[in-house]
């Protein structure tokens, strides 16, 4: 393959975030390349979540990413919260006048797209790391990258740093210019995947006791189970007997059919924290995504959030380049953080909702349990929800 | 005076609780007596909170008591929460569709009650402390009490607990028939009187970086004023400028017109402590408001909150001799905890949201803001708080 040294916008990271980037970018003739560390099989087999808003939805629709989802999403209305031994269903669509969500896993997501910028002719450089971003405040910003080995350059005029909570980009932002948020929760989540169809039609959060538990769905066949674990915790400490018996303890009711157990072909152990770094913009350096800012799984927020993130940055880039103007761009990190934060706040909130925290006082557990009453059992409760569930206003 | 030694209800303490327990009794034939530790002159100058619900206002204008609030009541329609430098007003009433809430003073409700039992020959035995409840769990419970140091008793059928965190009502339940829940915060309230009007024509809540503050009034002239101190802080250690310097801090922003200052004329210090004793029965004990369950000063329901008690008790009581029926009687702990573990979750929350705690994190600031921000921002949020801040639904 022979790689060009010059682009318009060399984008780290070919996860949800940089790919989307790269695609919108294309739909408008502006030039970028994908610079990925990892294979491209590596990419289109990692897990994650699963639970796209409405306004994700129409986003990649609107960019031509529908056919995946329209054959093998599937659109959610409600969700259930289980307490009390019984199912309290949020119908988040009637709420919200018509916002629905679907349940599209990111891996998914990640293949439409890939397929979709090769089909195109785009640059996506998988197995490519970047070892160092230079020059970020001139407007020739380099990027430095290797391929067995070798040292090489890419000069370009905007760089996008969509490479994640653990990438570079953030870091090449200089120390005493950012401010960084953090918090660390002390459990975890033990995820599996098991061959099994989903006992109920909905995603259903157990608020138990002893814990929290989540199910949710990969198709018709295979449902996708998470329980609250030790932030240390491994998933060999985890039988299979034991993890359905905790699953069972936490996500049965009285007023519904309870779980169908079934062959377990995965479990993986995923750690819990809020993290932001502000601002999210430096010179031409520009964060997406992880790189910028990490939620909890609880209230599935990650991937949407990134998709916000390059609504915002597509915008920007693309009246540089068309209208010569720097507006968005200069407000890009303002425009993003405004939202980022409500969001922070929703999967806060939610993360210690529904959790048990190790050593909590029984004070807390009753006021946890008057917040899920709030929470199911008011209009203003489930309006809050279903407003950030289906997905807050859009900066742009 | 001649004390009976007889009674059918013996009500333990003269506060707001106890008395308006003792006129509703009344009002449907039914005899009672309040035994008082304080003087009346104590009771009735004992400085509280003063916000009605509407329905706190509709249960004492119903029961005759409504002359005093119509002549020096304010009715109030919305809220003022400043941060960021400016005004966020929430408009309770439009968002409830006309619910409102009253500026009333405590001890005038006190005092309006003290004065119609006193008229209408009701038995308030003031400067009267209460040693002992005993045989509560057969049909004839006896009060033990003192006067002048000489030991007396009262027998009745039912004994109610109205006399405060501090009253021993609670402590004559068993020990091991009861579940307290406490938390104390690391922070209090300085509370002045000043003689000046208030700056603005609503209650005003400084939600400062450097700390809560709140601007109430007790009349056109006269202004009830708060700021967070420490726990442990004393009013010798706020000098009136220091006073006035941390108001304005706190609550002036640029889109209103500053604090006035004046003569302060009243310091003292408030601690902050949630707490919950239950079941608020035993036998032939029933608890009401403070000594079953005490709320942070933020949201101003310590004192609605005992009125939606005893809507139930008075209810059960009269039920019990009219109908000889025990049905709500039995039930009286479980209709009141429904309702108080939300009011609990309602003034803890608000109380954390308000107020900085201290070693509190950069994103636990920021979340604040964001809650604050979504509290009134948002229509949810608006409707949430509203709901919440003019009086959730009674029981009875």
């Amino acid at each position: 393959m022979t790689r060009t040294d010059r682009t318009q916008v060399a984008i780290v990271g070919g996860g949800p975030a940089g790919l989307l980037l790269s695609h919108l970018l294309h739909l408008e003739g502006i030039e970028s390349v994908v610079l990925e560390h990892r294979s491209q099989d590596h990419v289109q087999s990692r897990l994650r979540a699963g639970v796209l808003e409405q306004g994700t939805v129409d986003t990649l629709r609107d960019a031509g990413l529908g056919a995946g989802m329209a054959a093998r999403g599937m659109p959610q209305t409600a969700i259930d919260f289980r307490f009390g031994r019984r199912s309290h269903l949020i119908d988040f669509t009637h709420e919200t006048g018509g916002r629905q969500v679907m349940v599209y896993p990111q891996h998914e997501v990640v293949t439409d797209l890939i397929r979709a910028r090769l089909e195109a002719g785009g640059q996506v450089w998988f197995d490519t790391p970047v070892t160092q971003l230079d020059d970020l405040t001139t407007s020739r910003p380099v990027v430095h990258y290797e391929v067995d080995g070798e040292p090489h350059q890419l000069r370009c005029d905007i760089v996008a740093g969509c490479d994640g909570f653990r990438g570079l980009s953030r870091e090449a932002m200089p120390a005493d210019a950012r401010t960084s948020y953090d918090r660390i929760y002390p459990f975890a989540w033990l995820g599996i995947l098991a061959e099994v169809p989903p006992a109920a039609p909905t995603v259903t959060w157990g608020c138990h006791e002893s814990g929290f538990a989540m199910l949710s769905f990969r198709s018709s066949t295979v449902s996708r189970l998470y329980l609250q674990c030790a932030p240390d915790d491994k998933p060999e400490n985890w039988s299979d007997d034991r993890i359905w018996h905790t699953l069972h303890e936490r996500l049965d009711v009285d007023d519904m059919p309870p779980l169908i157990e079934g062959r377990i072909t995965q479990k993986g152990v995923t750690g819990m924290r809020s993290f932001l770094s502000e601002p999210m913009q430096h010179g031409r350096l520009f964060l997406a995504g992880d790189a910028a800012h990490i939620v909890p799984p609880t209230g599935a927020k990650g991937l949407n959030a990134a998709v916000a993130d390059i609504r915002v940055l597509s915008r920007g880039i693309l009246d540089f380049y068309r209208r010569a103007s720097t507006d968005v761009l200069d407000q890009y990190s303002a425009l993003c953080l405004e939202r980022m934060w409500l969001v922070q706040r929703f999967s806060a909130g939610l993360c210690t909702m529904v959790h048990q925290f190790p050593g909590q006082g029984a004070f807390e557990r009753r006021l946890q349990r008057a917040d899920l009453d709030t929470l199911t059992g008011t209009h203003a409760g489930r309006l809050a929800f279903s407003e950030n569930f289906t997905g807050l206003p859009y900066a742009i």
